[in-house]
Formats: C-alpha cells, sequence, structure tokens
C-alpha cells in the first residue's frame, strides 16, 4: 500500500499546480502581448494600449480563473453524483455491476471464467467495488478537496503576471514603436525561458518547448497586428 | 466485446468535440465582451474598440487553438514514449510489472494472492498487459489519431464565433456607450442562452449552468470596466 502510494504521488498535487501555473502564463504572456502589439499596428497611444492591456489581463484572468474553478465545481459534483449511482446499483442491481466488471476485463483479452476471482474479491469489499468502478468503469478521477479554489488562483495569478511582462514597456514615456519594439525583446526572452521550464517540468524536450512557446506567442501577435494595421 | 466499445464511446468523440466547442465559446464570448466593455469604460471611439477586439479574437483564438494543438501533440508523444517503455519493462523486468500489477489491486483492498489469477491472465497477453498498465497503473488514455487538429480547429471557430457576438454592435455608427448598452443586451442573453445548452450536453442543471455563465461574463467585464475607467 505503501509502494502504491508513493507511486501514486507522482501524478497529482505537483503537477496539478505547475499544470496551471503553466495555463495561466501561457495565455497571461501571448494574449495581452499580441494584444499590445496589435494595437501599436494600429498607431494608437501608449495610454490606450495600456488601458486595453490592463483591461484584457482583468478580463482573461477572471475568465480563466472563475471559469476554472466553476468548472472543477462542476466535476466534484458530477463525481459525487456518479459516486452515489455506483453506490446505489452496486447494492440494487449487483449482478449488473457484477457483469460491469467482467467486462472491464474483457477489454484486456480476458475471459469472462478468468475474471471470477477479481469479481468475487471485489464484490466482498462494496467501497473498494464502487471506487473500482469510478476510475475502471467511468474513467473518472477523485477530485481533490479544495483543488478548485487554488486552481482558480493560481491560474488568475500567473495570468497576471504573465500579462504584465508584455505591457510594462508601454507604461514608459516613449513611442509606442519603441514599446513595441521592448515589448517583443522582453516577451521574446520570457517566452522562451517559461517554454524551456515548462518543457524541464513537463517531460518533454526543453529546447522544443521553448521554440514552440515563443512561436505561438509570435504567431498570435503577427497576427494581431496585421489585423489591427489593416482596418486602422 | 461490442457491449464494453458501445458503453466507452460514451466519454469520447461526442464529449471531447462539445469540451472543445465550450472552451472555445465559452472565453470567446466573455473575454472580447470585457475587453470591449472596459474600453468602452475608458471612452475611447468605437473604431478603437473593434480594432483592439478583432486584435484580441486573432490573439485569443490562435493563443488557444496553436497552444491546444500543441498540447495535445505533446500528450500523444508523451503517450507513445511511455506505450514503449512499458512494452520495454514487459519484457526485461516482467517480475517488477507483474508486482505493479497486483499493486494496482492492492488498492482496491484486494491482497497478494486474490490478485494472482489476474496477474497470470494479462503476463499471457503482452500487448493487453501493456495497456492495461498505460490505463491503470499510469492513468493514460490513447490519444485519438487526428484529435490535435480537431480539436484546434473547434476551440479556435469558436472562440471567433462567441467574440464576434460582442463586438458586433461596436460596429453599427452609434456612440460607444450606446454600442456598449446593446452588447450587453446581446451577449448577456447569448451568455444566458450558452451556459444553458452547455448545461443540457454536459449533465449539469442548465438554469445554474445559464446563471454561472453569465456571472463570469458580467464579473470580467466589470472587473475591466472598472479598470479602464479608473486609468483613462
Amino acid at each position: 500500500m505503501l509502494a502504491a502510494s508513493t507511486h501514486h504521488e507522482h501524478h497529482f498535487t505537483g503537477s496539478a499546480m505547475v499544470r496551471d501555473l503553466v495555463i495561466g502564463m501561457s495565455d497571461g504572456l501571448t494574449v495581452p502581448f499580441a494584444l499590445a502589439a496589435g494595437l501599436s499596428g494600429a498607431a494608437v497611444s501608449t495610454h490606450i494600449v495600456v488601458t486595453a492591456g490592463l483591461a484584457e489581463i482583468a478580463a482573461g484572468s477572471i475568465a480563466m480563473g472563475l471559469g476554472g474553478y466553476l468548472a472543477a465545481r462542476g466535476d466534484a459534483e458530477h463525481y459525487a453524483q456518479e459516486l452515489a449511482r455506483e453506490e446505489r446499483e452496486i447494492i440494487e442491481r449487483p449482478d449488473d455491476e457484477r457483469q460491469e466488471v467482467a467486462e472491464v476485463f474483457m477489454q484486456y483479452g480476458m475471459t469472462e471464467s478468468e475474471s471470477v476471482p477479481l469479481v468475487e474479491a471485489l464484490a466482498q469489499r462494496p467501497e473498494a467495488w464502487r471506487d473500482f468502478m469510478m476510475r475502471f468503469e467511468l474513467g473518472l478521477e477523485a477530485p481533490e478537496p479544495g483543488r478548485a479554489l487554488a486552481s482558480a488562483g493560481t491560474i488568475a495569478a500567473a495570468y497576471i503576471a504573465g500579462g504584465l511582462i508584455p505591457l510594462g514597456p508601454y507604461f514608459a514615456p516613449v513611442a509606442v514603436h519603441t514599446a513595441l519594439l521592448a515589448s517583443i525583446a522582453v516577451t521574446g526572452a520570457a517566452l522562451v525561458v517559461f517554454g524551456y521550464v515548462k518543457g524541464k517540468f513537463t517531460g518533454a524536450a526543453p529546447v522544443r518547448s521553448a521554440v514552440q512557446t515563443a512561436l505561438i506567442g509570435g504567431v498570435a501577435a503577427a497576427a494581431a497586428f496585421l489585423i489591427a494595421r489593416a482596418i486602422s
């Protein structure tokens, strides 16, 4: 049991937090950067770029954070409902549930008779049986308590931190095109570093992750710049 | 086998597509709406609101679509690597792998001797054994081929479709505050309908989903409006 839970740990808390940071930071670095670049293409003042940028950071961090919070709450409720349903079915329709356990193993080429000992072992432990059905029949993982709020806060904070980097140069008393060049330099460097670190954490090749992350930011900014310039 | 695969179908293609539509449409309706409301608060012209809005839609759809594509590609590669590793371990360290199968079942309260028949049954079918380890030890699902590209396209298209709704009124030759009121009405209605339909599809209570979706849009727009007004 100790070995099993040590093994399990690997997949959770740490990586959920890293995943939330990555989600918030990716969009936070990219979208405000591209929006500011786009508005620079339309030759508006740095004051308007800053106004639009901060409005975007507020909107984006709330949409992602609050949206993520409600989605996680919804998943937790869905899990609780399905858990109650499995508990009921184990009591009310045990034969159907036994058949469903056998079907899980038939997917792995086991015959019905080979799965009998396992079905019987589970049938003696209703809680373990229920948990088994949740994970192996329905593919649902038990949500961590408090994860929804932590996740929302992490995503929103990462979005804000990421978004302030490309916006920084526009606060300086310089021409909008000068600020744009500084923003490209600062954000390009931030995207490369972020992509590299992200690759290290998620197990992807760091250099490739750095190139891909910078590429997304570059393509998004170029598209926003060209569209804004075309209609201005 | 037929029963098992019919059962499985439930969780995939359909819901992955719906999930992508929901992801793109949620942010597409919310962020451009809030950004446009924010800029209206700063009393800029409708032309600047449209420019910023279209730049945001370009940036957001690319960041979400391309980001999602590369993430899905990364997941597919991670899956392929782990698959190759499990295949190797089954050949090179079969005793360790047998122990790992037993540990999966020990999590469900089964004794080591109860899991023996199952371990032996899997050991006779290396491919099923490998697939079993992927899903039950590592919790990884086989990625659907072509999913990354379809997912990216669906998210980006939904973001663009969603984002054009709140922006529509600003195209009209009216004062920016008139456009803002029309945008609030149109987007509020769209968020309620979208939230309701989303609830129907995802199994959440439709009315509550409608209220929550409208709430996210309202909070994001109010925050963007207040920030932009404060600094203008």
